[in-house]
């Protein structure tokens, strides 16, 4: 029997201190509980999201150094883990020192090497470049050393001959990307099952050492790559995900850990539990039939090959969980303790307000309510309501003396030239609107966050973002925007979770969620008169995802060539036929045009300039999905569809 | 003689009917000049930096569809074009549809395709990954392609056999990157030059294909390069490069053009101006030795072999050149027609001011003063004198009664809990500080830019983009930071060439160039008395650079290393001796910490809500330096030199 500890520590990107202590603490606990060996995560040492940190000499070296501290500490231990290794007799192609993203193993302060390897380490083979992975632009995969050493990469895959107990132990390693080959032209895992039947040295345990962020439906499509690899396989996979919060800047990237044990049936044997730094002992039983099963320690006398199920929580569960970790350990990070507010009485301010008391205490959050002349009472009401649910700090800051001084102020101003003519400025209503929402923002809330010395949230959802329905500079400003990955539809259903599983009642009136959804920014957005967005969420959300979210992004030509064909329902899944929406075509098309111009044109610039997301979805905004500020461009196919469907209809 | 052209055409990213359009324009003129070969640059149907609009399967397949009609008008003429090149059979690594970069050669209406290629077109072999290259992202190279098929890659690399008046002229096609080869394990160019001398086929010229972005010191390197190039190839290059400007969001990239071609000895023949779109007809003149000599066929009869030097534009030239073809490309792509420009006195907005006044106008520039008390009357009147020079629209808006506004309306405000507990804000000095900026920008600057129907700018300069010495949504906030990639010192060079050399008078008035820079924002930033910025620009200006720049950027523990080892001065190429700046080496450290804090703390923050940049520099915020936000970090080796340091003063 071996013991095994699952590593699923937390690792703080850019800390290379931080994570060697981390990492000494588990070998210690990993010693205490005598165990054979440690698994931690891939890049445990840097961390995986750092970003062009790589291209500091003195920061890469400083991992190298500190990976070879953790090598000197497994004294009567073994440890794999994952660090940046160098190779300064080489370079990148980019003609900087050459970097691998690699595996370390060591046993008794010694480095084990894979067989065959022309290191003494494992170096990634399969390098992701795609979303927030940009593997190509730091590190030499095998393939490339396989290539400049003219040897078929499979030569150069080598296992990890482990010894415990006098036994000989043998382990595939494989890094997190290794395992997800189906678009590769190489398997990592095919190619060293091969080679151990070619040696006639059957595998114990595949494992694979990931960084992985959490997207919604991304560890269950890992469940069924690795539940069908250990079957076929006939042996135990141990995937070790790291915890923790990393950024490329722009987005906020959740490490949700739920690292997991794979018995040689394929069935889920273990799973660690989401965003929980732990070392989970666990056994690894011999069978008859020679694989190893693996046994929860915890649970007392190891218990016999039960196969364990997992909850599967639903999307919103999951979206909760990732927004309160990746807030929480975001506001360690970067040492905010107060967050300041602005609520309208509206669900998105509602959301964020409940959603950060959930890990604030209420006197660390401060709510302010800026009515203008156009906020209603029925919202100004609902904003006090939510203050007083929540018990935070609460206050009521008027814009209108401001706004009022800002529309003379500009009025009055008037611009000369030296040729003596004169231009002053008309201020209409839709100026006036962007105004408001800029004096919130900038000049009360900045401001109130500076004195209370803490920062500002957006609140924005990503229906908004999508088309820039939000003010630069205005509500588009703050620290974080940390439901700015969540839909409208989305925004609804995590308010509702708040109020029923999280708070027991209803910390977010139900006013807020009744009322329909509107900017207050002027006088054609009165709720009481029922003018509100200009959308229609049930419809636009699912336009706007059709944009961003499918692995293969759908076009205004993919969307009219639907609507044509009269399966624009399904293909968008609406749950309405598309007429209820729009009676004619012309309705129909001007409508996806004014989103699409935005979507592509005007909200790529705000963008630019928006805060920080946190990531839930399959494509987030930010450094999930580069974004080129260019003009809005229709198909020649666009085109001709459209007459088409303009002509039919006259 | 065979007869070419030179495609040099201005590309508008993500809008490949425009581009159609330009290329047919380009053949029909070729056609008339009776030209045998057009050569257009890389990716010259979809631009290079369109982000991830190759996700879109309606995109890609619409610059594949335009590329066939380019092909269908080659009657009576070769052309050579860089576009998308798609395979529906396979995918890249990413799942999505397999793509390839590639060079399309067609004659009389039908493709050419080089010998030996798997397909009927050229694939790029080398892909860059660095800097705002992400080519592993999007397209599969040829040196995939050869993994798969299980061939050499040099087997796969392919002449263009053209034939020209019944003669055989070879061409062997690169591709941009293809031949920067230092770093890679492959050189297409020795590879094609191999190939035909064992096949017997002489190469009568390369050509490279290339969507090179401009960035000073780079077209210096590639002559370098392609000379070296050309005289070992004993044969013509010639170097097709696109102008326009393209971005990545954050980075606004010129793509200046210069196309060349390097003759057989290595010799500059013909280089063309930068930004400016031509067909520039060439004749390549056979020699006795049977290498072809380019011959400029503008200058009338085709003059013999005499070597072209082309102008060696100094630093600051190139910068204003960039500048200017990057502020009205990026006008005309957005629309843009009246810039709001705040202008303090100061020289950074100053040099804004004049920059755009080289562009647009007097009446498309309103140039807005926006004093509080903490103003001085110098700097004031220098905002009226750069008006009246530049003869701008101009007003004076007084920031005066909206800061007492904001600050009595912050100060009387009264948080409240529901346990009764109350909470009142104080508004320090430095506090007021940043109201003022948020003030100036957020609600005037863009209340006129919106009243106008204009765009207001960011003035900042890479030296405050650094260590984020400006306010966000201050003077931080803007449509683009034209100066954004200018540390102070070409600020100032900038400043002086466009009034030597471009106005010919001072606009820009010496009292802006003389005076000590200050942001004037509190009564400690008084001009009068000589208190200005916290910085020492001679040397913060190189130390800055030092974190960026380099190939391996620099950290605090190599800065303190050279100090300590007396060699920092040369290390920086700083003026004067570090003793000059700093006494003693606890104040060197204290301000080497304060500012490393700032830029890999708050700094990153702040820029990843800056607006766009144009790039100038090797190394340019945005798009350019990926940046993630985490703690500043400190070696070991750093804390070790540090004691050293403090102990040996002690």
């Amino acid at each position: 029997m071996i013991r095994i500890g699952m590593g699923q520590i937390e690792i703080v990107p850019g800390n290379p201190r931080k994570n060697k202590e981390t990492i000494l603490k588990a070998i210690a606990y990993a010693k205490a509980l005598r165990l054979d060996l440690l698994i931690l995560p891939e890049l445990a040492i840097s961390g995986y999201l750092v970003g062009d940190a790589w291209d500091q000499p003195a920061f890469v070296n400083e991992c190298v150094k500190m990976g070879e501290d953790i090598i000197a500490a497994t004294q009567n231990i073994a440890v794999v883990f994952g660090n940046v290794a160098v190779d300064p007799t080489k370079h990148n192609a980019d003609g900087r020192s050459r970097k691998y993203n690699a595996i370390f193993a060591a046993q008794n302060g010694k480095i084990l090497a894979p067989q065959e390897s022309p290191y003494p380490f494992v170096i990634k083979t399969l390098d992701p470049n795609y979303r927030f992975f940009n593997e190509a632009r730091y590190f030499t995969s095998l393939t490339t050393v396989a290539y400049e050493l003219h040897r078929p990469i499979e030569e150069l895959l080598g296992l990890l001959p482990f010894t415990f107990k006098g036994q000989p132990f043998t382990v595939a390693p494989l890094l997190c990307e290794d395992s997800w080959d189906e678009n590769y032209l190489v398997s990592p895992t095919t190619t060293l099952h091969e080679k151990s039947q070619l040696l006639g040295t059957p595998i114990d345990a595949y494992i694979n050492l990931s960084a992985s962020p959490f997207t919604l439906g991304k560890n269950e499509r890992r469940h069924r790559i690795f539940k069908n690899q250990a079957k076929e396989l006939n042996a135990p996979i141990i995937y070790i995900n790291s915890i923790g919060l990393q950024n490329n800047g722009k987005s906020l990237c959740t490490f949700d850990g739920q690292s997991t044990v794979y018995n040689a049936s394929g069935d889920i044997s273990i799973q660690l539990p989401a965003y929980e730094a732990t070392v989970m002992p666990i056994l690894l039983e011999r069978l008859e039939n020679l694989t190893y099963e693996p046994v929860n320690l915890l649970e007392g006398q190891p218990v016999a090959r039960k196969s364990f199920k997992p909850a599967k929580p639903n999307e919103i569960e999951q979206i909760f969980k990732a927004l309160q970790y990746g807030i929480r350990t975001f506001l360690q990070q970067t040492g905010i303790k107060k967050i300041i507010i602005g609520v309208s009485g509206g669900i998105d301010s509602a959301l964020n307000a409940a959603l950060y008391a959930t890990i604030l205490k209420p006197d660390q959050i401060y709510l302010v309510n800026m009515p203008s002349q156009f906020n209603s009472s029925a919202t100004k009401d609902l904003a006090a309501q939510l203050a007083h649910n929540l018990g935070c700090h609460y206050a009521v800051c008027p814009v209108e003396d401001s706004l009022q001084l800002t529309t003379k102020q500009l009025s009055n101003l008037v611009f000369t030239q030296p040729s003596g003519e004169t231009e002053t400025l008309a201020i209409s209503s839709f100026i006036k609107e962007n105004i408001q929402a800029r004096d919130r923002s900038s000049r009360i809330l900045a401001g109130v966050a500076a004195a209370v010395g803490g920062a500002f949230t957006c609140n924005g959802n990503k229906t908004e973002f999508t088309i820039g329905y939000a003010t630069l500079y205005g509500d588009l400003a703050g620290f974080l925007a940390a439901t700015g990955d969540l839909w409208k539809y989305q925004v609804y259903g995590l308010a509702h979770y708040i109020n029923q599983e999280i708070f027991k009642r209803d910390v977010i009136p139900q006013g807020t969620i009744d009322i329909i959804p509107s900017a207050e920014l002027s006088e054609n957005q009165d709720i009481s008169k029922g003018q509100g967005d200009p959308l229609q969420y049930e419809y636009h959300d699912r336009l706007f995802q059709s944009f961003i979210e499918p692995w293969n992004r759908l076009s205004p030509e993919d969307i009219l060539l639907a609507y044509k064909e009269q399966r624009l329902e399904q293909l968008l899944s609406i749950p309405q036929p598309i007429h209820h929406y729009f009676k004619t075509a012309q309705e129909f098309i001007s409508d996806l045009e004014r989103w699409w111009n935005l979507f592509s044109g005007m909200a790529v610039a705000k963008r630019i300039q928006s805060p920080p997301i946190i990531v839930v979805s399959r494509r987030a905004y930010g450094g999930d999905l580069l974004e080129s500020q260019m003009k809005p461009y229709y198909t020649e196919t666009y085109y001709a569809l459209k007459e088409d469907l303009l002509n039919a209809n006259h």
